[in-house]
């Protein structure tokens, strides 16, 4: 295990607008010696351009050192998710020690930008908690505007009703287990099939945002029966014409 | 009902840390005409304060017109709890309106810093909603970061297990309907109680912040068995010094 001291900061970058950052991250940004961003490839969707696009809006010259990477692909072969999802984490974490200690041989702070807020649905805390048996890591995260947010702020709505519990899950969940059992709110992330058709439409709101925050945010609502229709086609529409699509959605069901 | 023109910004102004305002906020808080700060009288917190500190340390002069206005109180005679509540609204929106139209008589951009974000366990947009019946009302909201976000960022702690459902619920529901069914991570806000003691705390991890994001800060966590006591004497003392106090935790009960 290696003595060289890195402090790692994880920074919340909100969902896609620049105006989502706050004063802490842009503070953190211009603070750090070296920023890494993950580069998923071509065509996959254009977040490492949009993350460059942030650091050289925000970074004040001459700022830190700015090092792409390539994300590892996930394991196929591995049958079982967790599995794989942990070998694909460990292999990150290896090509994060690679190029901090490659562009930081003494140590030194790394910032990584986040998409929305580090704690929610994302894996950056997780792979940072790899580093700490290869050296002498510490690591802190500054909170960034969620998609749940961009959403609700989108639709000018709620996220609670008046001292009522609000469900967050994915997709998978809301297609193998139906509606939580005792929520009257559900926020649905990472859900690439339109999930909410699996579901008895009657006496349900739905609130539903492609691309939030962002300048072609698409933001659709009204009684699910009514607008299951209109939003598959506006999704399939607006996947086809930006080539990756991110949406979120807010089920609501009336007091019985 | 008038036909002058009012566009109101709701602004999340993140959990009392100045530097979780969005570049989106500081911009808000710029460009409106006025801005309206809600005074609960000496005493109860420092909250007005704090929002005229924000205002000091972000507007560039001129700047708007500041107005600070008396929040009424509950009429604690009313017995049930939603007209209670649904009368104070009324009576808030009747003060913003009469402070509008004094302020800016032929309308314009009226800005209020919200705790937090505005859709998250908050009446400001209900309130704003109310005063569509009195004029010509548009209303947007300006997401910030909420005292979730600096909860999990207080402790590095995902919010999230992978993949899996998260409940954020308030201290009266948890004391009323115990655990949420479905849930293995339960948030819970709104709890001047520490209503986790009424759960067994077998087999469950707290992660618990007072004063999330601020200089005084406060965090503890471990096994909801061995820190009840810590979290309620840290709590009652720190309360004592300030006067007041807001605090959030996060429960997370391992896989059975
Ligand atoms: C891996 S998670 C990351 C969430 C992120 N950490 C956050 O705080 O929002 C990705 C999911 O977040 C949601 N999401 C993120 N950005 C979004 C956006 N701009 N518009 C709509 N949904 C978004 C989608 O549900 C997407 O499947
Ligand atoms: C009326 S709600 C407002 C929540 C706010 N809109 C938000 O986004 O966090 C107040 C509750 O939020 C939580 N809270 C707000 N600010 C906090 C802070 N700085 N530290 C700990 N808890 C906080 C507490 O649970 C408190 O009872």
């Amino acid at each position: 295990m290696s003595a060289i001291p890195y402090n790692l900061s994880l920074i919340g970058i909100g969902t896609g607008n620049p105006k989502h950052l706050t004063l802490e991250a842009v503070e953190a940004l211009n603070a750090v010696d070296l920023i890494l961003i993950p580069n998923k490839g071509a065509g996959k969707d254009d977040l490492a351009a949009l993350r460059q696009a942030i650091c050289a809006e925000v970074i004040r010259a001459p700022g830190p050192q700015i090092v792409e990477f390539d994300l590892p692909t996930r394991d196929e072969a591995t049958r079982d998710y967790h599995t794989r999802v942990d070998d694909w984490h460990d292999a990150i974490a290896a090509i994060w020690w690679d190029s901090m200690t490659q562009a930081l041989p003494a140590g030194g702070t790394v910032g990584f930008l986040v998409w929305g807020d580090p704690s929610l649905y994302d894996s950056t805390m997780r792979i940072a908690d790899r580093l700490h048996q290869r050296g002498d890591i510490a690591v802190n995260v500054i909170p960034g505007i969620t998609s749940i947010q961009a959403l609700t702020a989108a639709h000018t709505e709620p996220l609670n009703q008046i001292n009522a519990a609000v469900t967050i899950t994915t997709g998978r969940q809301l297609r193998d287990h139906g509606w939580p059992a005792t929520a009257d709110t559900v926020v649905v992330m990472l859900d690439g099939q339109c999930s909410f058709q699996t579901l008895p439409p009657q006496g349900i709101q739905i609130w539903w945002t492609a691309y939030a925050g962002m300048t072609n945010e698409i933001s659709i609502s009204g009684p699910l029966s009514e607008v299951t229709e209109k939003i598959t086609t506006t999704r399939a529409r607006a996947r086809a014409d930006h080539g990756w699509l991110m949406d979120i959605y807010m089920l609501r069901r009336s007091a019985p």
